[in-house]
């Protein structure tokens, strides 16, 4: 196999018409299907020349299902120049980048090549910001811009052909794979990537030890759980540390600061700044604050929505499984399970709708603050359709089936038709022996099958789909080909360029890749480990396994099934990390909870679980609690004290920095002092500065005379050695006489 | 009165003896009491000498009981200046000023004057920093310069007078009172002032509630303890605010970056730094962090020894008030307190000399990281000292009375000599009533009384005890004078000189001012506040006052009671914050706790306070633990949307050096649109550029072929035209058809 770095840097033109990419930047796929012809022809002429206003050539192309493909590249290398130089001396104002850039625009370029994540990044930014901040303003699918279906960058197939064969040979990535990454597809993917890297490796640990913990301690091992808070602890820590030192090595530290505006953001009015002048648009962040207020009942309503549901299959299931004993009872167990499967997604996908108009209503007005926003709901969102199911078993089910099960005869309905007798569907009243493998047997659903399942859909599903549907495109071109329909798009390209038509025709059919998405799952496999994996210690085991085909997965899916994603940069990982912390700590929590309820073969301390005694739990989970709070403490504390490349690249150039300043106000030797450790010695004061005085004589202010009094050096030592002389001597004799007198 | 303003400006040059200052800056208190004559002299020159060197020039005068007086100033107006250019590079090189200075060093000077705090902190560092940064390197009492007892700066009457006037006439400070502080006493003390002032407004609040709850809802009021403990998340968070937006406004944002390194640290091994090439001491931080685990031991200690004396004495207090019923009754209840006062301090003073070793041995590099490590254990050593005896009342003595006072019989020979029979010594077996008064009644000790004794030995104690001095002095030197000592120091006073050479004699005796202490005062007040004020609502109010007499008293101190301090800066409040963050959450607790278990006359809810259910008492903390660290969430983030003047300050100061930096680096016009949201709208392509591609011709790359097939806007627009034409018309029927052949 060739050099992989070569075949890394290697760069499109490779004359191969399936990998060249013709030098286009971006592909604006222009759709006017629903659009009358003529306003359809005005909009495209529109759109091409607000594209040129900007500085962007253009070449068009006929796409599939009536639209045509608008190529665009940056006219001339000196306006690309020119943008990236802004952008570096923006960053620099931001404080993004520690040392200025070159005043001279072109060494600058020299120094720091322009890499393709930079390049597309612009040409995006040129394409979509709004026209007053020098943009063409144009926002695909709203607004005057409806028919603008996409504007997606092309694949570079040599390049992702070498990405994948690259990830898949190799056990885990390397610092240069990431900032391969990260000049391809920019750094918000690839914090992705690292954060999914150090929790692969992180995972290792409690994988080897849940494993020995399961052969050695059984399930509910106090010991498995200590060390596994304590692991989740470190891990949160550690990557809050790395992510900055990501940031600074990546060059992108405090890149958060330069928002995107939001074309959405509505204002309420036009604020000039009292300092800067400059124009702002506010609106009323207490307006702001009440409407995300409404986040409370939405949480609630999502609580209660999906939580009745969850519980009330979860109630039949039991009903089904521990009472009814009557025929079909194999077939209907899976009653509640069918319900759930096709009831659970489509009112999720009703609620993010819904968490997603809530965050329009919160009205932000940049693109991060709307992210972070909706993050949070989502995370509430997933929070409940995952975990409650658990929760339920773990603290309803269990320690008070005794109760409940009872009261189940509710659900006969369910089941009546099947039922022969009344017997057959009847609770026993007494004596019902809860089943405890049940909490494991989910546990292990979860973490297993469902991870599973959730990988097939996620990277198996689609490409499966998109083969299908290229067989019915093409079925269907023939058959207007045999019907000698001029319609075809392929009718008239250039044979030079067809083949490259045909994939840049395809790649406009994809969608575009969501990192959020692939974020959420991680934080939810996250959140199994540290708030369940008592129940099962092989929990993380599953996830290591997992994790290593999801990395690579998540990379096969960018390079074949999504749109080339734009590269945004990113200073973090956002507020997943938010997340991850509250997990951890809701960990310590629950597992002290599950151990003190089912230590002992799955029954509580008393052998049944369900009369355990209320505060001896709470004791548990509280000092659990305030241990974890305290030890987070401690870790935190240790790890700020490790440096890290990182921070040394920083004080490396501030210093730097600091160095040239000095060099340029106060000549070089100055520098020298005063950029290491501040303040250069005095120079020594010639007689003459402290004798001016002298030459006062007998008159001038009481101070001149008081300063004059010893004129020079040799003065005041003089008139020191008298005072101590005559002191020092008699002391002693003084003292014992003042005794004496005493 | 005159105008106050005037006065506060006042600078010391009003001829009056008692109020001129000579110009000195700083006074060095040298003795040789201990020290041979010839050692002492020869010291002395090398003082003088090191002094001189590095630009200062000297007086000296005759000192009390054997120690010379060395007056110093900074020996030319163009020293200072490049003094004080110097410092605000440095701050500049560090982040602290956001403008980087005027490269002309008289002109930032006359932009921005030397302030008197700015002069004499230049000329202290001057005078104690190590030769090698430039300093005279000297250490009072430590090393070579053990002689040195100590370097002060000589207080300036007339504005002491002025202040102290000014802030006993006024309610509250405003914030030029602040800036006067800043500017004649640092930074450091102007926080304290400006936290002092800003608890005292908030203690209003609570101050006014808990009276009115006092009446209205009487004690242990949950409605009391709720409003209480939200008042307490919104002061911590507002200060947390408060203090960054101060140092903004003062200028010292990040100042805590520049630090002093302490002369005591001992360094391991030099190392350079990678990068910079500075020679860094180090000190291996594992090793530092396994001494900083003596801390553990070191509270548990703290906790044992102080616990048991507290708890002994405690027993034996409740023995002889509850128990014992012999003579002498009445005067043996005090046998505890007395124990108490007794040992109490003793043991305190040798436990903080402990930790202040403990602390040295942790071997910090700098001044600040010291301060704070030894703040943390004063802390530890305070809570338990303050707040222990009230949590054994609370927690201890009133559940488990019952269970612990049969055993009490152990104290009896402590009282036996009284005795007269075994009868009055022994313990009701049974139906012993606690005495739920006790609790309110240290409450009222702790947050009255203890109050005021302190105050009192805070400041009227040192004043008496100077007064008393001084006479004994002035007696003394008249004894010596009848027997014609000629040892009497003002023997040779000039006549114009020996007023203030008196004072300046009386201000060496002072002590020095330590704000930690003052600080220390105030977190533990709070911490009665937050932990215990739900026993009894009038404490806020007997706060209220006692801090505004706190206030004028710390205030009095300084000016009249201690040396002048060096006026420091900082950039916050330091590890006391933490502290305050701390005892609210943990109040949140307590209250919680306190209520459930006293609600209903100060009885549990069954009525008697020894026999309540454990789990509800945990249930209830749990919840308002959690509940406090949801709305303490909340209240920051909503504080954080709120703009302030310094955030605003800093935004200006951003944009302005931004603007500058761009003016020079891209003419002015561009320079507007960049400053203000980043790129520029790039130039309009001429034909030309697009054109370029034509004049190839069919030959060139595939690439360029590609972009020429529509050399310009017009080809572009045509081409697209025709796709549309061809497109948009047949879409329907052919749709149709298709739909047809399905």
């Amino acid at each position: 196999m060739a050099s992989v770095k070569r075949l890394y840097k290697a760069d499109s033109n490779l004359g191969n018409p399936l990998n060249t990419n013709f030098d286009v930047d971006f592909v604006i796929d222009y759709r006017f299907a629903t659009t009358g012809k003529a306003e359809a022809e005005a909009q495209f002429v529109k759109l091409i020349e607000s594209l040129n206003n900007v500085g962007l050539a253009t070449e068009v192309r006929n796409g599939d299902n009536c639209a045509v493909l608008i190529f665009v590249k940056i006219a001339s290398d000196q306006h690309l120049k020119a943008e990236v130089y802004r952008s570096r001396v923006q960053d620099w104002l931001y404080g993004v980048r520690a040392a200025a850039p070159e005043k001279q625009m072109q060494k600058n370029l020299k120094d720091e090549p322009v890499t393709q994540a930079e390049r597309l990044r612009l040409v995006y930014l040129l394409i979509t910001k709004p026209k007053n901040e020098g943009g063409a303003g144009i926002t695909p699918k709203s607004g005057e811009w409806k028919g603008v279906e996409s504007v997606f960058a092309l694949h570079d197939n040599t390049f992702n052909k070498a990405w994948i064969k690259e990830l898949s040979s190799k056990y885990w990535l390397m610092a240069e794979d990431f900032n391969v990454i990260k000049d391809r597809f920019g750094e918000k993917i690839a914090y992705y990537f690292s954060f999914l890297q150090s929790y692969f490796l992180f995972l290792t640990f409690p994988a080897i030890f849940g494993f020995c913990a399961w052969i050695l301690l059984g399930q509910f091992s106090p010991i498995y759980a200590v060390v596994q808070s304590l692991w989740g602890i470190v891990f949160v820590e550690y990557w809050k540390k790395q992510e900055i030192d990501l940031a600074v090595q990546w060059g992108v530290r405090g890149v958060s600061k330069i928002q995107h505006k939001r074309p959405a953001f509505k204002h309420e009015s036009i604020v000039k700044d009292p300092i800067t002048g400059e124009d702002i648009k506010v609106y009323s962040p207490m307006k702001r604050l009440a409407r995300q207020l409404l986040q409370v009942p939405f949480a609630i309503t999502v609580a209660a929505v999906l939580g009745s549901l969850i519980a009330g299959c979860f109630a039949i299931e039991i009903f089904i499984s521990e009472v009814y004993d009557g025929p079909f009872k194999s077939y209907l167990t899976f009653l509640p399970t069918v319900i759930l499967t096709t009831v659970m997604p489509t009112l999720s996908t009703l609620l993010t709708g819904f968490a997603s108009k809530l965050t329009d209503l919160e009205n932000y007005e940049t693109v991060d603050a709307h992210e972070a926003a909706m993050i949070q709901k989502v995370f509430v969102l997933n929070f409940v359709t995952s975990y409650l199911p658990i929760f339920l078993t773990a603290f309803v089910y269990v320690p008070f089936a005794q109760i409940i099960v009872p009261h189940l005869d509710v659900f006969q309905l369910a089941v009546k038709p099947f039922a022969e007798s009344e017997k057959q569907m009847e609770a026993p009243k007494a004596g019902f022996q809860i089943n405890p493998d049940r909490l494991k047997k989910q546990i292990i659903y979860f973490t297993v099958t469902a991870q599973i399942v959730n990988f097939a859909l996620e990277v198996v599903m689609p490409y499966v789909k998109r083969k299908v549907f290229v067989k019915v495109k093409e079925v269907k071109a023939e058959r207007a080909a045999k019907r000698g329909g001029t319609s075809s798009p392929t009718a008239d390209d250039h044979p030079e360029e067809s083949e490259f038509l045909a994939r840049v025709r395809s790649e406009a059919e994809l969608g575009n890749y969501d990192v959020t998405g692939d974020f959420r799952e991680m934080i939810v496999q996250f959140g199994y480990l540290s708030l369940f994996s008592v129940i099962w210690p092989l929990v993380p085991v599953s996830f290591l396994i997992n994790n290593w085909i999801e990395l690579r997965g998540d990379a096969l899916k960018i390079a074949l099934e999504t749109q080339r994603p734009v590269p945004w940069r990113a200073d973090s990982i956002g507020p997943w990390i938010d997340c991850l912390g509250f997990l951890a700590w809701l960990g310590s929590l629950t597992s002290a909870a599950l151990i003190y309820l089912f230590s002992g073969d799955g029954l509580g301390p008393e052998g049944s679980p369900w009369n355990i005694k209320g505060w001896g739990l709470l004791l548990a989970m509280f000092f659990s609690e305030h241990i974890y709070l305290a030890v987070k403490l401690g870790v935190r504390n240790a790890l700020s004290k490790v440096d890290s490349p990182g921070m040394q690249k920083e004080r490396g150039e501030r210093f730097l920095v600091r160095k040239q300043y000095l060099a340029e106000s106060m000549g070089q030797e100055e520098a020298e002092k005063a950029a290491t450790g501040g303040i250069a010695a005095g120079e020594k004061i010639s007689r003459s500065t402290l004798e001016y005085a002298a030459t006062l004589g007998g008159n001038g202010t009481p101070e001149e005379r008081f300063w004059q009094r010893q004129p020079g050096q040799q003065e005041t030592i003089a008139a020191g050695r008298k005072y101590i002389q005559k002191k020092a001597a008699p002391t002693e004799s003084k003292d014992t006489e003042s005794k004496k007198e005493l």
